[in-house]
């Protein structure tokens, strides 16, 4: 039998990430590809706790809901959303599968065939896949250590008439990056001026290393109901209960939730219920700090044996939060056929190719910190070094 | 700010039947109208024992997991659709949020612009939601008691080349008619002469009334890699917890989890960890025997108190499983208008003209008599025989 497919098939890729995790994950290998969080922070207790308090307490949470999500848990959100400044009610706030369902039914409800999305380059990957899915077209926005250059986005802008800029401006997947403040209001500015939504993808804020440093979000900024914000659980509680959240103007929201409503009813409600109740019964602000501190310290293990390596043009930022060191090597390296030999020394990473979005640089690469031990990063480090190094001499 | 929308947004309905919901709901009314399982019968211990070896275990069941599903539970369910004559790999099986994902991945990976789907009439209403919202042409084949007529089916195919023809065969919902094995035979063969896909939405199979009555999947007769079959948790063990599968062709399955992977990355896993638990270790036949008594004992009820309305004209079939009725009334009346004076009466039910695609009988509704004690059925439906008697006679 032969199957007739849709067009959309065409532009659907398979996430290059994943792709190398499958094999990575097969051998005895120290892995800083992944984008996990440390398993051993799980708050496994009080996530037991939460779930046999949802499941036990009410059997109504067991039948079918309301697919804007439970509406303690969007109050709670609100609450929590406004001690970092960001003022909105729980109206505004539609529960998804993950924020990636986030990103899924805003370009579901706003784009059309060759609609134009601004981006930073590189940018987290799987936005790309779904932005391409929908046969919009991707235009990268030169940037620089502080968030996008604000020249070239205003020209992109003008040129390109984009219906979104998406941006990840905290702790930034693949590049570890923050945008200053000024950036931000910018950015708000321009958007404004020409009446362009922003789509603020969030999952890493809370994994700031100092608390004297927290940027406040571009939505904490918006006056204009012009920005979409989106987070999850799943760097602060744990990735499998798969439960994100978006907040915007009403009207879009609301479309956003007739389109979730086919799309699968509702996200899976035990979870949402037992969200409530850690979020009501475990010092989560207490549980986030431990996590901040552990990354923080594993990023310095990363960074001292980042420093070792004795290669000219090496470059990278050590991060104020998140989860990404982001290196630049000497443009002869391709870390594509640097991951072939690293593999075999027994350590991976992920070519940083597959972030951009145009003109992707060969030379770069990603590496996750927090998903190991630091005796663990300091052995995959040296390994990494090792590989470097011998691959820069015969390079 | 005024927002650009896409174009399928015009194309997205919101589902009637939730809609009403949300207004009965609110009042001290006796509702008919959903399609809610009997929340006393949630095995709320084994879900909570489930849920709390998924996530004590073992802490990699809590990390970000594989998009077509946690390989365990493909096996198990491999085997238990094995055991019903459907034999498949778990490698054709793909894990979703609920069986209404599963629609949405196959549209979203089969249909373009303008495609003609083939279903029954009335059929699934929020199937017709997802296909509309892709832009595709749905067109009604007749039925009657035993399923499509063929005649009809086999003209519409030639003059409409549908690329799937979807169908719920098993205590449908709304018609809780169930397809003769004749039918189910003949519809795989014109599938098969024309190349048509089709798709098997099948919720409510375990739900029968009749042990030696069980009426074999159209996927289990299939031997050419034709059919998609989907079903869920959703009806046997809880609602809240959204999972569902579907088996098929390796080949469309490979590609719904790549579309997948950009919608929400992967279905929750505690979940899908806490099924593994719960069908190794609790007796979920045992369960389902229950639920089908049960369901059966108030399909009695209510069809006992039907037969007492003393109207002229008044149509229905006693269902052999699932969750509804089915109910035709003289042309005159319109459920729609009834639907008001059974609020005031204290009763709900949903009208038919909804679950249909094209030439919607008025005078069609749909009852569910699976959310409710047999002592509210009887409360229920007397006064839903008083509306109707009323109605009846002043119309």
């Amino acid at each position: 039998m032969k199957y007739g497919f849709s067009e959309r098939v065409k532009y659907m890729k398979s996430s290059a990430v994943r792709d190398i995790l499958k094999v990575i994950n097969q051998g005895n290998i120290i892995s800083f590809a992944g984008g996990l969080p440390e398993e051993d922070l799980f708050p496994v207790e009080a996530v037991d706790n939460a779930f046999h308090k949802a499941i036990t307490t009410n059997k109504k949470a067991l039948q079918y809901g309301e697919t804007e999500g439970v509406p303690q848990l969007r109050e709670l959100l609100a609450e929590r959303m406004k001690q970092k400044g960001l003022h909105r009610s729980a109206d505004n706030i539609l529960i998804t599968s993950g924020s990636q369902q986030a990103i899924d039914l805003f370009s579901r409800v706003m784009f059309n065939k060759g609609d134009v999305i601004l981006t930073e380059n590189p940018t987290y990957l799987a936005a790309l896949q779904v932005f391409e899915s929908y046969e919009t077209k991707v235009v990268a926005v030169d940037s620089d250590d502080d968030g996008m250059v604000l020249a070239d986005l205003e020209e992109k802008i003008e040129r390109h008439k984009p219906k979104c800029i998406y941006v990840v401006p905290t702790y930034s997947n693949p590049t570890g990056k923050v945008w200053s403040l000024e950036r931000r209001e910018k950015l708000l500015e321009l958007a404004n001026k020409y009446h362009v939504v922003i789509f603020e993808d969030d999952p890493y804020g809370e994994l700031q290393f100092d608390e004297n440093e927290a940027p406040p979000s571009i939505a904490s900024l918006d006056e204009n109901d012009i920005v979409l914000y989106t987070s999850t659980f799943s760097k602060t509680v744990v990735p499998a209960v798969r439960i994100g959240w978006i907040v915007g103007p009403h009207q879009i929201i609301r479309i956003m939730a007739q389109a979730k409503q086919a799309t699968d009813l509702h996200t899976n409600s035990i979870g949402q219920h037992a969200l409530v109740h850690l979020l009501q019964d475990f010092d989560i602000d207490g549980h986030i700090q431990t996590i901040r501190k552990t990354y923080y310290e594993r990023m310095l293990v990363m960074k001292r044996l980042l420093e070792t390596a004795d290669i000219e043009g090496l470059e990278y930022i050590a991060p104020k939060g998140g989860m990404f060191f982001w290196v630049k090597l000497p443009k002869r390296i391709n870390t594509k056929d640097l991951l072939n030999g690293a593999v075999k020394e027994g350590v991976a990473f992920v070519p940083g190719a597959p972030f951009y979005v145009s003109d992707p640089e060969q030379n770069t690469l990603r590496l996750n910190f927090t998903n190991s031990e630091p005796a663990l990063i300091e052995e995959g480090m040296k390994r990494f070094v090792k590989v470097l190094e011998t691959t820069n001499i015969h390079s």
